[in-house]
């Protein structure tokens, strides 16, 4: 395992960057990341470079033993490039331009700003080309951060027309895929099709999804640009993207294909109140949901299917969520060890110190305004030192019997038609995801057309969007053998966001036994209940959305419980296909329900799991190791099937505290209170 | 009564149109909706028309003893009219286009919209002039969906101007008509006239009204060209047009004096969540609130004074509310019986199948997305079979003995000047309705400018511009024996939204007998309650608004109880006027308040009526029968005073049900729990 | 003390006029404000001036033995104006103009408008220069209302590029100074420097506090216009602005210093309803704040150390707030007192008669619309006479001991920054100027650039911007033996809004004896506590902002006792330097620490301090009297140390009342419910 940090040498004077980097290596980092939004200082004016500062600080880093990680500074153009060419800038859907003063004002379709990349990043690429203290390049910073993924500009307009010519053979052909029949919403040309602007009523979604595509491809390929020059420059560089969180406007996976490595920002007190809609808790708002967090690391490694960086670390307190309470004592040591047990190759902090300039000043540094060790300097080199004594360099991969079958396409189809305002596609995945991490079970999340055999359990909820190839491959991969739970608002769609003329779960109703029958979306106010057929005095709690089944072949589990027309109707039913195993699930379940649903088939399949583990501790087994994670403020008791050799910590959990054996204990472990 | 249904064939492959049309003559269908967005597939390129399919359509239906009702299909200009002449679309204040990608995207006051509605809909006219199968027309669909009446384009500025002119005779009368010496807002010329624009404070109230009544009065201007063109085409059609649910910007008094007969679409699980203000409850999720609908269903049966049609009904769920729960076990069939109990001749369900494509996709239809049947279906089939035994065809129309007034005008006026965020003069109105519909008295909700003489008495809650003239006529009615219930906010303003330089109710303090001497308004926090002056131990609730009176001839009601400057000081009076009665009530009565002032009018005017129903039942008197529908999921016992007749039903209601009597059984009529 | 009423003669017929100002006088008035929205009426037409009517308004005026104030009538250029210039309009960041319509429509930095104000307010001067019933002039009307100090237009663009030329030398002094290597947001000229509008991220800090000081700077400089034109047509007027309750983008200090006469627009249930986040009390909705209210006076007095004007009294309900409930019995008098208790000289109400046009017919008057006496007619004219009692003209001003520091370079750095969405620094100033208030102490609101000498004690939270400069005034104050209380996000920032390369609180490190440590924002869900260290039974509340400190020569008073990281750390500090004394406050203080951190330095500096006061009464003593105002609806009985010679009322408070006696009796005096 390794760290690293993010650093800006151009804000600071250079008699300080011996100092700093010196410091940094004491502190035993490995990569310095540098220059994502140097445009500016690197070309103050066209043509005009300035790359000696650059040179030194790499010089710098090298002489203390560390790699560089340097970025093409693509993600702020400079302002005397957008005086010059003010076309490059993205806009609104009404028109309004996205001006200068912040970062990430370009658009990804203009091909202005295409040359004025390539320009800028071959001239960096080919400056470090021979370095040595240059490991890789992370190509422009966050893609999609500030909701930038999606522009409305007329190049867009253009690119989007050439997109779906490429897609299309002819304007009837794309007419009848869509059914712009409806509302008479025809095209008699490529031509007439513009981005989805202001109108009246809500836009057609065959229109959105394909928009949405479309953006997210336009990112892909402004991304292979980089790539392209980088590997161009130097084949023994890593190319790699620092993705910021989950952005649900960016293709992950189709964007990491042409990737070494994929990395990944990790906010946690951040993305826990400005990515999730339910409340944070005050332990959440110290230390982040570890479910949420995990889920992207696990996101992230699985794009690859590779061990992932976290490019940044959140280092303490952060600007930009709306409260910046302080960190739970540990925090930043926590959040090293739970990134590495889901599989994570480094960690590297944002930002080496706080910036005295701009718009970060409210973000801490592991280093404080003044230069001195603020409190994620000493959680880092703590867990530095912790992490480094299991594996002085990268260590084997996460093994996940378990998937998570997650797909941009029905994401962004149901983010077009929610149909509930609490129906968000991430939660609902979570909710499943976390029935399995709530047992100790490491999960990857795939994309459906990754292969699916080395799985003994894949969990689909709402996968909305099926073809007629997905629906054989999974029940081609049940008749092997394999275990599928399905969740609410799966096998609605075509692959062009249309209803199929047959009911729910449309081609897979042969694989899941039963169709559905009526769906109804409720408010919070509406809580559904389910109770399992067996045992009718047990209620489970359910939410937001209720589908009743039809079944066939397959068998009833739970029925409804709840007042309503639902009372007493299938709400879950499962189906034996081949050797398989299929659970199809109408409703979104609480915490309980996903457990009872989860468990039983992690048992059929004989894989190791825990007792339920407390919402706040988490535990993942890798590379022989077995983390166990408390992203709470209460102190726990680890108690193991077997004898347990702590190699950190040991079987007292103190608040945002963190455990590490050897060997793989998640099978029976329990976490009690003390 | 009859039924319908709303069909789109151009939506599904001809071999399959015939099947559905033997299944809609086998429900006991008898009309058909076609073609009201078809405007694409009628005209796929300028003057390339493609009828056949219609025809064909329209062929098979009559084949099957069915007649069809035809649309003009202009809430849907193609892209390619859309393309040659963008300037037939609407802009927001700040001129943002409404742009094409969903539907009415026109400008009512496009000279050139006009000259293509004239062109496609004199086309559509001529070519079934003669066919023996289409029964009338509807008039484009849903005037003012999405917020479309008032537009702010160039094309409305001119109109705006060239309305005033016609109005005022010259610059100087309008600007003292609109006092427009306050803060210097003088114009010099109708030419300096724009629509309101976005302005950094509030727009004056007098041009705000204007501006509302203009942009109204384009969308009569422009459903009176289609009119005239329908009927020029063939006089014996009825010509309609479907008012969706209550839109707060168009005048449907003054559209409706155009047509033949008038329909709106009903949808209460939609209009529950997203026109009203109070959280709709689980059982108003699964039937909608019978008052809101009933309003509705009276509004447009008195708009002609004439039965109504229900155009487009519920199915089942729908996709454009926040949530789409399932409606109740047997809302479908219980919503036909209200709205036949309410007036109507005849209820069309929308639509027949689910769509497979564009916007509606959530949206059920009779028949699901396979074919077979939907829950509506079956509901809609029952709800026909009972209604064709009540009567085959026309029955007579609800005979109203109390109105309910109501102004557009003070709809534009209050909700530009509210002065609490809570104040919403529908739901004002409601709060009076409400009473009446809870003692079982069918109510008229007609514009002041109706005849009077025929009603017993008058509901008028918020009469806020109060001419001359309607003083008079108000006067005279009472003087000869009518009874008028006023609610707060009356007789505030002059016809051009001036207060008067009198204290309110300005001429109508006479009738009155009293004066307002102060008003206040309040958050839901600080309910207001009043006492009886006689029973000074009853209390009851009241909300929003409240003025104390000063009477003058007066008698004293009831006084103000709760805590503040209004405590002890007069609330409710009544005057004695020639043979009548008068009462004037300062605020927003809760329902008890409301009940204590609506029953004793009812009573005093000898009028029948029912013990207090439950929040969820509603009983009404239609030719010769009596309607009990239930919208609770609560059972009731019917406790009727004579020995009822049933011929729908018995004296049990069970959750969503509905019972139908001979006879007019509401006086006295109770409903128990069981 | 005198009293004044705004008329406007225009909006009634003329022969009314007399009866009007027959009543002003017989009321006690003695000032008439008049004509600051007339320009449309004194210029109908370009150079067609008519100044009879108001020659007439002044006359009888002065007939009646009163005084007329003018206004220039700039705030409403009229529509021939703006459609001859439009470029006059003020627009949005997004290009949206801000049309005519209702009012301050143009644009502060227009060279065009500065000819026009030039034009029309040499005329009016002149017209009156030699009039005798004209005391003085009101520039224009309550800059800045309706968010429109900042305006986005091009004539704001080109100033702002001017005001930054002369503030900096060069633009790499700008770059240097803001710190645009961030992000690459250097600029390569002051061309290239627009005003902030939409960017995809937040906006640079130090680019938004110099365009918040370069919009508030030409609302200085436009209004320096006015007062140099009329100075010139008259020096013995007096010259003054009536600046509009509180608003967060125009200095008030600055636009001050061109005055020679401050006064502003008190509507206590408006401002209690929309510029503060607490949810309004009913007595508060009755009566507004009393801190609030007061705070603003004393912002006002303290800007010029002078007596101030109420130039716009609320004279009952408004139309402008959420709610208008009306206000307690007797509210209009007792605000009427509460201004002269902070030092008001006068108070004029606002408005004579409702008006019956236009948009505020919902806002009251001291007359009904139909001339009769309002509820605010009978409290002006008891408040006018018991007043007059007091002192004939003007009398002492406010003598205080404690100043509060307020800094709008913090204002509008911490609303770019605020890192919590609670963090309001108006409400943060009032928790602590509310703990001396609650104490019976006068407070000047000051500037710190102001002379501090006269100060015992300086109040002084989140004094975000610190200098040098200021710093070293601040020690030397305390050195000489004087007292200061900071509270949190002191001493964060340089002049341009950067953070110093220093620990918080910077440049005050050494007075304030300690360092922040670290620092975190807090939902209100998470209230913090703190308990001092001498009692640690005792806790008290705190809120949102939570430093924890590093003491160096400090004395620890405050640790923190709610639960998570900052548990036991230091949140509150004591320091002696010299002869003074300093306390550091790291939290948001809730009313009790408040209180036990001002009352010692109280008792320390030997001021007069009463028991702790209830919330809805606030004592003040000016020129020889106290004050006892009572802004609740309770009763109460005032206990003074010494016999009391009353001179407005009694020991007896009913509610919304007011007591006026002799001398001081602040010491000691305790308000005790009855």
């Amino acid at each position: 395992m390794q760290t690293g940090v993010c650093y800006f040498p151009e804000h600071w004077p250079r008699e300080r960057w011996e100092t700093d980097v010196e410091q940094m290596a004491e502190a035993g980092l490995e990569y310095v990341r540098m220059a994502e939004f140097s445009w500016g200082v690197l070309e103050p004016e066209r043509d005009e470079f300035a790359f000696e500062w650059l040179d030194e600080a790499v010089s710098l880093i090298g002489e203390y033993g560390m790699q560089a990680v340097l970025c093409t500074p693509t993600a702020t153009p400079p302002k005397w490039l957008v005086d010059e060419h003010p076309e490059i800038l993205q806009e609104d859907p009404d028109g309004t331009v996205r001006e200068h003063g912040s970062r990430r004002h370009y658009c990804f379709n203009s091909e202005r700003y295409r040359e004025e990349t390539e320009r800028i990043v071959r001239r960096v690429a080919e400056r470090y080309a021979e370095n040595p203290h240059v490991a890789g390049f992370q190509t422009d910073n966050e893609y999609g951060c500030h909701f930038t993924v999606r522009c409305y500009c007329d190049d867009c307009a253009a690119a989007f027309r050439s997109w779906l010519k490429e897609k299309y053979d002819t304007i009837a052909e794309l007419n009848t895929a869509w059914g712009n029949r409806f509302w008479s919403q025809q095209y008699d040309s490529f031509e007439a099709i513009d981005p989805p602007g202001p109108t009246p009523a809500e836009h057609h979604p065959s229109r959105l999804l394909e928009y949405a595509r479309f953006a997210s491809d336009s990112v892909v390929e402004y991304n292979r640009l980089h790539v392209e020059l980088l590997t161009e420059a130097n084949p023994e560089w890593f190319v790699t993207h620092n993705f910021m969180g989950r952005f649900p406007t960016l293709d992950a996976y189709a964007v990491s294909e042409d990737l070494d490595l994929v990395s990944w920002d990790s906010y946690p007190t951040g993305f826990v109140q400005d990515r999730q809609h339910d409340e944070a808790t005050p332990d959440q708002l110290r230390a982040g949901n570890p479910d949420q967090i995990g889920m992207d690391h696990d996101l992230y490694r699985s794009t690859l299917d590779r061990p992932f960086w976290v490019m940044e670390q959140q280092p303490g307190d952060v600007n930009w969520p709306p409260h910046c309470p302080q960190p739970g004592e540990g925090a930043m040591r926590l959040w090293a060890h739970h990134a590495t047990a889901h599989g994570a190759d480094a960690v590297c902090y944002f930002r080496w110190r706080r910036c005295l300039e701009g718009q970060e000043q409210y973000h801490a540094g592991l280093r404080k305004q003044d230069g001195s060790p603020d409190r994620g300097y000493h959680d880092a080199v703590r867990a530095g030192t912790e992490l480094q004594a299991i594996g002085d360099g990268p260590i084997e991969n996460v093994d996940a019997s378990v998937a998570l079958l997650f797909d941009y396409d029905a994401l962004w189809a149901l983010s077009a038609q929610p149909h509930a305002p609490e129906f968000d596609y991430w939660e609902l995945l979570e909710a499943f995801y976390g029935a399995a991490r709530s047992r100790g079970v490491q999960v990857d999340v795939i994309h459906p057309s990754f292969a699916l055999d080395d799985y003994e359990l894949l969990l689909a909820p709402a996968l909305h969007l099926v073809t007629d190839d997905l629906a054989k491959r999974l029940t081609a991969y049940v008749e092997e053998g394999g275990r599928i739970l399905f969740g609410p608002r799966t096998g609605v769609k075509d692959e062009y966001n249309k209803l199929r003329p047959t009911l729910q779960p449309g081609p897979l109703s042969d694989l899941v036994g039963a169709t559905v029958d009526q769906h109804g979306s409720f408010p919070s106010r509406m809580e559904r209940t389910v109770t399992p057929v067996a045992e009718d005095d047990e209620q489970y709690a359910a939410r937001t959305w209720a589908e009743w089944l039809d079944p066939d072949d397959a068998e009833l589990r739970f029925t409804y419980q709840s007042e309503g027309i639902e009372f007493g109707r299938p709400a879950v039913v499962e189906n034996t296909v081949g050797d398989g195993t299929v659970v199809y699930c109408g409703v979104w379940p609480g915490p309980d329900l996903a457990d009872e649903l989860v468990r039983p088939l992690l048992a059929d399949a004989s894989l190791p799991y825990s007792e339920q583990l407390p919402q706040g501790v988490r535990i993942g087994a890798r590379a022989g190791h077995t983390w166990i994670t408390n992203f709470s403020s209460e102190r726990y008791r680890i108690v193991a099937r077997t004898d347990a050799s702590w190699v950190v910590g040991d079987d007292t959990l103190e608040a945002f505290d963190v455990a590490v054996a050897e060997g793989n204990l998640v099978d029976g472990l329990s976490i009690e209170p003390v």
